[in-house]
């Protein structure tokens, strides 16, 4: 017998999507996206220069950083622990994810600098940002690629994340908050347009898990980012596939 | 002769302004305010807690936080200068702002804390911000009286910022960043109701400015001023004005 | 009926002033100033570089800092807190008054330094930081001048700021701090030797002002600052008037 | 056909382990332990109190720091860069996987606070980091056991944790430096005594890989974990059961 | 033969010391020292607070910070860098040397701040500020047993500090900067009204020094610091000696 | 009569000293020293640059970092107090003794930084790093001797450190943490293989002391000195002998 969720949602069911498109006017690509009422400013903007380690190998960068902005949970984050370790954790995770599926040879020497700034957190900020990361940085290479500044193809694949969890004893696609604080399993998982992963977190912080639960979650996972891929194909529109060199 | 605005706009006019209010779901007032290409998310949360200087007084306290974010400007921001001069500077102007017209005895012991974020920051976001967070701090007073927990009247005035300045020798209201960048005068003024000062910062760093100036820039803040005004009063509705004790 | 001030000044007269030119060694400008019980030690340094926006662009910059040092006032000011927001916004008005009268393309490419650090607080503090920052500037420019490091003019006019505000109903001038602290407006404004305005901050965070008030208040604040441009004329001597073309 | 690993080993054989328990004298549980050329000091330490979130809960916690010291690889390290966002999200995963084996409410309003200080980095240092730290904390919580001051059981289970990854297309347990820094694939799991997962952290930044990489590889970190917590019993020893409820 | 001092100073011949005690308003104690070109303000300010250690246990606490301005040395020191290794080791050698001298039980539960900002740096700083720091603690001192809150005896004997090194093989009293400079051996000296010594730093950065010479400095030293005494005593009158139980 | 010292030795009885060389994988030079309880991890890494004031002259340098870690006294050291003043001032000493013995102008333009890790403090941590930093930098030299990077002599002198101090009236060698903390004054010392002196920091803040007590305290500290130094040779061997030109 199935757990009831609190919007009436089902345990394989994802929260409504919204995102609007270059949603600012000076990054290179950006989006707002909306996860239920997990709500994510994400954009991306073009520095012509690469870490030290990078210089002079014609590789480029992606860089990515994430915020919680203070209004953005029921008690006000004060701004100094905006960089806190809970933040660096889950940017660095966000540029791993991006940079998994980014060709960096073929960006040139220059840095993508990814910023996801969380303006209300219901849950599931960081696979939110990854999805809207991963929109943003597709917009920002189509006008490079627009530019001539970049060769293709730029992009291994589509990229998409998700958060699945145990609660009660039941898997759960996509927790919001009130879900994410009871569970006793909590994965965060980044996969492709081809089903492969790039990233998965996951963490027994109550109680251990099995390997079987692993699997159930896994494919939970792989249902969900299915469907925000398949969202990501139709808003991106068929000309961005040449971007993935198709 | 006049000068002639890139956007069109007459001397005198203000840029088209949009706000969103109650734009997020966990603080207790907010918005998102639009001037022209200018955007900023103001939020007030409430915490049951004075400074120490007002500890024991019955009294309570306005702070306010200003930050520009990454993407804000043509060239990305980095998140550890958001705490820069500027920001401190603005964000002292903004809390005196708002304590100006704020009856803080009627407040109890608690402390408002006024966050406004600058998605997009095309000239004004000072004052842009002033507004945004004079809405956002009557929503959560609202709230706060609903709630039994302030004394009437909280507020002595409606309250709206504006900045007015000198291009080419010609004064205009609502400078965007174009006309601001190349402003020889440039002022901030914070104006109420009743049309009185509540604050005023000039600055000519391009050369110095006559009484005569001073006078004709205030004129034009205070015609600004008072359509903003009008625009509070329709937008927060009746209902609001017991707050101001009418 | 007019206020008694404490040490029997008439609502309109300057407190006595006192300036050590050339007060110290290693420094190309300096003073110590006092305003009644206020003392500002200021002082200009050299550096042969400029900021990168003005990099290969034969401009020069002023660039000021402001430090209450930890005994200037009755309680013990931690050092930490001496980059506190206040002094952040205090040192950014300094800076942008003495750049206000500076001809920066006349400096060449280097930057000068100029530091204020309060000895003792006894209000007006910010305002007297810029007739001794002024004052010092000024020494510091004819040693550049006699090395043949500066064209002519380099300075646009004399400058000087004083504090003006409403105490009890009564506009004063140069509010020493039991006045000050109880000032309803409070005035900092910067003007030239010609009278014209270079920065004007006024704040009404006891109650807002009219415009009424604004005017007796700049006609208060302009008739301080002619006479302490007077005493700059004659402290500094008439050898000096060539570095204002005259 | 096998890779041919640097040092002989085969694929899934681990590199040799040393540790010395009760390394340090003032901390309540410590060891220094070695994998291979990894070095790491782990120590634990109590403090009478917990976070502001658990007061007057009964609850106790367990917090974990990790830092790479500046000697401990090719390149000095900077001190600054030791709280690094890596180091940050290292010491994360090392307390989550600790509290995953901790009985919280047997450890009465305490907090255990967990150093682990890196020596050595020849790979592995954070899986290293947390069988380490497990160790230490099992001695420390003997002591505290013996002085009366914890309920039975304290702990859950037995905890280590190992990488597995990718290189050359061959699934390779627990990766020296020289293996790690050319893996496609990198997996960090921490599991139980009982085989259970309590952390699993894994990244396809050189390519995105499928669920039967992630099967391979978890298999392998089953294999080498069994081992390490095989030698675990037997260093601790007998009378360490009685924590676990044994 | 003697190495000429640039000054015409004989080789155990202090500088020119000027004192203003009281320099400063608000502080309890406070002077305005000078040694040749080396400029010193000391500052003492009461708080009726102690560290936590020394809470509860009816003692009291001396601490000192030490700063160099800006503008004391040729080449301006950014502010940041205040609070650098050479500031800290100072501040640590001035507050135990008082320390030394001070009757911590017979303070009461209160911290004296002792503040020592440099406006002038001419060699010798760090002892000039021991001098200028201990003269400022007695007249604080005094104030506090006039008001009937220090027990006597508070003071166990005078103090003073000076600087001796070798310059060109010849020992020197109270070194200037560009004595200091090129000095092989650099002594710091503290010492008290009976002669014996408070603290002693020595080092030779640029070549080892033999006993004999640490004989030769130690008395150069006991010279010097006897003048400086004799002038503390005249200086601060004879109604201060009931501090030192005379 | 002798005080009866906890571990049984008499007052000029060094503790046991436990020295690994090359205790370091990736360090150029480095070692594990334990004097007593007292334990500490020293290492020397090559930098080939010099600090900006050193740019162009063909000289080297030395800088030293020591740092307490958070595990080596009773009550843990949060990592954040580790750049304390305490740690900065020592490190000083560390850096200037180390180059008391150093050639920089045989170094070549390089910096060889050595940092001082405290694993385990039972007093005299500062002078156990001196003699282990010195070690690790011997050894760092013999190995950039032997790849012709260094000219020869590169050292002056052995150079070793130690503490010494009064208890109870009475000198005592090489105090542990029991004993430091209730010596009335506190030597460190640093001499060279010849018998000089390099470093010599003393503080009576319990109470001044005597130039008798001075003698007594140097001779006491002389005296271990040469038995460390002995102890230096034979680790090092005689290979070494011509880094001092030997």
């Amino acid at each position: 017998m199935e757990i009831k969720r609190k919007d009436g949602r089902l345990a394989n069911q994802l929260r409504p999507i919204k995102v609007e498109l270059d949603y600012l006017k000076y990054a290179a690509g950006s989006c707002l996206l909306e996860m239920g009422e997990t709500r994510v400013v994400c954009a991306v903007m073009v520095e012509e220069k690469v870490p030290p380690f990078l210089k002079d190998t014609g590789t480029g960068w992606v860089s990515a950083e994430y915020s919680l902005l203070p209004y953005a949970t029921t008690t006000r984050v004060p701004r100094s622990s905006s960089q806190s370790g809970r933040s660096q954790e889950i940017q660095r995770m966000i540029g791993r994810s991006l940079r998994g599926v980014t060709v960096l040879k073929a960006l040139g020497e220059r840095t993508l600098w990814v910023d996801c700034d969380v303006l209300q957190a219901d849950g599931g900020t960081r696979t939110a940002a990854v999805t809207g990361a991963f929109l943003s940085l597709t917009m920002c290479l189509f006008r490079l690629h627009r530019a001539g500044q970049v060769k293709l193809p730029v992009l291994r694949d589509y990229l998409a994340g998700i958060s699945v969890g145990v609660v009660q004893g039941q898997p759960l696609l996509d927790l919001d908050y009130s879900e994410d604080s009871v569970a006793a399993v909590d994965f965060n998982v980044v996969m492709t347009g081809r089903g492969e992963l790039v990233e998965i977190q996951g963490t027994g912080e109550g109680r251990p898990f099995s390997r079987e639960e692993l699997e159930r979650l896994l494919n939970l996972a792989g249902e969900g980012i299915k469907k925000i891929i398949a969202m990501e194909r139709s808003l991106l529109g068929e000309d961005k596939a040449l971007l993935f060199g198709q």
